[in-house]
């Protein structure tokens, strides 16, 4: 067709379809020479001499990409050749954070496995939607098959449970708020709220992943109403605490109906005792949800970890988990699991609708379109799937005792720090799991112990300046990236990507933020 | 590190981070096969000699999987090499539907452009999340790059506008009633809808994407209170009847507070009528929200196709666009967009997480982490950044307009189908933009006129087995792939991949028809 001459070149030579034509001209040179780069950035993530980000200015971004001759903006419509674009691809690549350098710490995520990778470009290519056997047979079986084998690994009932991957751990959360308000309350569905009387209430601890409360918003349950329950010394919910609460809400006319428990916590890295919660939730009927996105991968741990730290897993009601944390393939790699009688997802978000989930088709019954709260949905599966399937349980469950080891480590010698650094620094707890927390004090504030939380107003503020300080410095000469939040600002360090960082790695770092830190002074 | 020796060959056959290193051994291997081939896929994508679908059945699969030497099961735990790996790669890219063939119809997307799919590849070997400015810089600043340009094409105000790429339109139509909820009542994020008197609604026509209904269910609204309003012959909202429901609604003490128009529907693909419909929201105080999953790729079309298609889109108060859906690049990319103010969404989903979101990092007011209901969230804006640069508004203009020229010749041939084919088709009714409604009426039918809907009943369960029939063999058959849906089953065909789709596809395509299904009888 001679109307898309000049735009078919954008990706072969050819117009008319001829068979076995190969990927030619323009085309053919994007993908081969962006691919090459592509491999070229992954064989090179380990590599240490490589900054962890090419910090650069949002004016300093417009400039390079106008250099390129891919401005960002799209203001003129006009298109750009191939070398722009190659360009562009460079610039962006080094411009990102490399998130698989062994001394990036940034998140809950890092490098991926080469399966993991490859897996996921096939589902780039293959552009389709996990919804429907039809069009994702492989897909839809493969999804099963993950689910299963998790299932198998919490020791839930195969016959009662199921699952779904969803675009993310915060979308998991939604999912075991909406499972457990279905479960208790399928009249919601066609009437809403209004259909009950007393407010819903639920539960999570002050060490919760927010995502608790941005659900509790958009379910119209309101956030005041997801009561954050205070934490101990370990960074656990108060059991006693919860059970206080909900005996006054229920004494006050509201409905409890959910407790939102977390393996692994964003910043301590505290593992709730479900067991406890079971025991509560039990009691008084509530739904016992688990945030593992960022624990789940203890499942894969020994059987000593995995009982340290997942005990009474089995018995919870859903499951959040989010393999592109800890286990190695690129994000979103996102599940919800739950084991309260298979058909529920179907039954809570179903609509049947006519013109996508037939019953007329061939093997219709297979599709999981109609459990989710999406339409088209990526096949997030496929990937760890694949990488699993490479990897193997044992291996992965090295990989997550590796983590934990690197963890102790870190925190042994922040233990011993005194001497052997310019600075000091400061644990704010015992890691648990693969989160090490901790101070740094300059010279100027050597003297100071954060962890007693007994600093003058004056001290508190100095302190707070020093992570931050600390940080942009590493930023913008391309070292580790640590995050910080907390009392005085700490830094939180996470072993997400336990394949590639070594004791050195660890000991390197806490160099790092002396050299660049020790001298830092607090201003007023 | 020893202790990963075997899991480190995984990816490369080094373990200390040798600079410079190539990709070596196994994991080279890994990456060279299944990039060779799916380069090989996606230059063939146009082979019309290629099977839309090498069907099989599920079992079938499990045996082919299995003869890959790679089980669909992961009971077992154990590790499979490379060469299992690379088979199952092939075996689901064989297996899989080929979404970018020309006669593949069966969904709303189809092909992507060379610069979609190394745009995705790209980000999948990055492997970070669109979150925060510090380790997302470029992909950051090129979501806000394509938010700004579909605000210019919309004609909203860029001072009061902002918009997200989102996990899909389902979600996209989420955020949506969400932003319309807290505009109106912002006390719902803290208090629930417990905090107000009457009970929300919203409408939408009976044409609309059930996601409007899911959303209902999920933001404790209730389904049925989401009215679904008649359509006329056009398939369009009458807005008549929402004028009468939303007073009916008022006069009955509920709360009115959303329209959900849709401009191009799932199904008749047709456009409501935004400027009576936000007449009538203007008069009583509500949201219009315009879902444009699907339609929302007319903003790139000729003045004259754009006026006719979307007038009055620049007032309406949020929008909905798939970009994965015509433009041609991979799922997901999905934008909501809105023009009531900037950091509005901020304030409806913002909870300031302070591990994430410092106010102390450099450039943290770049962030966009926060807008979301999600926490990690893919860079899904740089694909259709890449794709944009590359290919130009003019292009793709003339892509949108070819899909509509396409439904135009399906219609023509239809409306002229007697004598020209062994059987007969017959319109549902003149397409409005790229969607072809049609039955298809065998020999043994011929003589019905399903398009008056004067069928007895018996009639009617005689012709609704025939698309499900033809459907099905032609599944089997590996020919062009068309979903089916409404009244006695018609097919609904789709021209969502305009770059390959020809006039002759559109022949062979009825062609097919009428060969797999002239001769069936349908069964009592």
């Amino acid at each position: 067709m001679p109307l898309f001459a000049r735009d078919e070149d954008a990706f072969h030579g050819h117009v008319n379809g001829d068979k076995n034509m190969p990927v030619v001209g323009e085309a053919a040179e994007i993908f081969d020479r962006v691919i090459a780069m592509l491999k070229k950035y992954l064989e090179s993530a380990e590599d240490r001499e490589e900054k962890v980000i090419d910090f650069k200015e949002p004016r300093e971004i417009d400039q390079i990409m106008h250099r390129c001759g891919c401005d960002l903006s799209l203001e003129d419509g006009k298109r750009v050749g191939a070398e722009a674009i190659i360009s562009a691809c460079a610039a962006t690549l080094r411009l990102s954070a490399r998130t698989g350098h062994p001394q990036f710490f940034n998140t809950l995520f890092g490098r991926s496995d080469i399966c993991g990778v490859v897996g996921e470009m096939l589902t780039v290519a293959c552009n389709t939607s996990a919804y429907t056997f039809e069009i994702a047979p492989v897909f839809v079986m493969v999804e099963a098959s993950v689910i299963d084998k998790t299932v198998q690994l919490l020791g839930f009932e195969p016959g009662t449970s199921e699952g779904l991957f969803v675009p993310g751990g915060s979308i998991a959360n939604l999912y075991g708020l909406q499972l457990a308000r279905f479960f208790k309350l399928p009249e919601v569905k066609h009437k809403g709220i209004y259909a009950i009387k007393g407010a819903l209430v639920g539960y999570c601890s002050e060490a919760s992943h927010y995502s608790y409360k941005k659900a509790a918003h958009l379910m119209g349950i309101g956030e005041d109403n997801i009561k954050e329950i205070a934490i101990d010394g370990r960074g656990k919910m108060v059991v006693d605490e919860l059970t206080k609460r909900i005996e006054d809400d229920i004494a006050a006319g509201l409905q409890p109906f959910f407790v939102g428990a977390t393996a692994g916590t964003t910043v301590w890295g505290s593992f709730d005792e479900l067991t406890s919660l079971r025991a509560v939730c039990d009691k008084y009927g509530l739904w016992l949800h688990v945030d593992a996105a960022w624990g789940g991968a203890a499942l894969l741990a020994s059987t000593v970890t995995r009982d340290r730290l997942l005990r009474g897993v089995e018995k919870v009601d859903s499951f959040c988990w989010n393999p592109h944390k800890m286990v190695g393939v690129p994000l979103q790699c996102s599940m919800i699991v739950h084991r309260k009688g298979r058909g529920l997802l179907h039954s809570c978000n179903g609509t049947q609708a006519p013109y996508l989930f037939q019953k007329e088709k061939l093997f219709g019954e297979m599709d999981r379109g109609d459990w989710t709260i999406q339409c088209g949905r990526r096949p997030d599966a496929f990937k760890i799937w694949l990488a699993w399937k490479h990897i193997g349980d044992e291996a992965l469950g090295r990989r997550v005792e590796w983590a934990i080891e690197l963890s102790r480590y870190a925190a042994e010698i922040i233990n011993t720090s005194t001497g052997r650094f310019c600075g000091r620094f400061e644990l704010h707890h015992e890691p648990e799991y693969a989160n090490v927390c901790f101070w740094y004090l300059p010279l100027s504030l050597k003297h100071l112990k954060p962890a007693t939380g007994l600093l003058t107003q004056e001290e508190a503020a100095a302190l707070s300046q020093v992570i931050p300080y600390c940080k942009s410095r590493m930023q913008e000469l391309g070292l580790a990236m640590i995050t910080f939040t907390g009392e005085y600002n700490f830094f939180r360090w996470t072993f997400a990507n336990p394949r590639s960082v070594t004791r050195e790695d660890v000991v390197a770092v806490l160099k790092d933020i002396d050299v660049v830190g020790c001298h830092f002074v607090p201003t007023n």
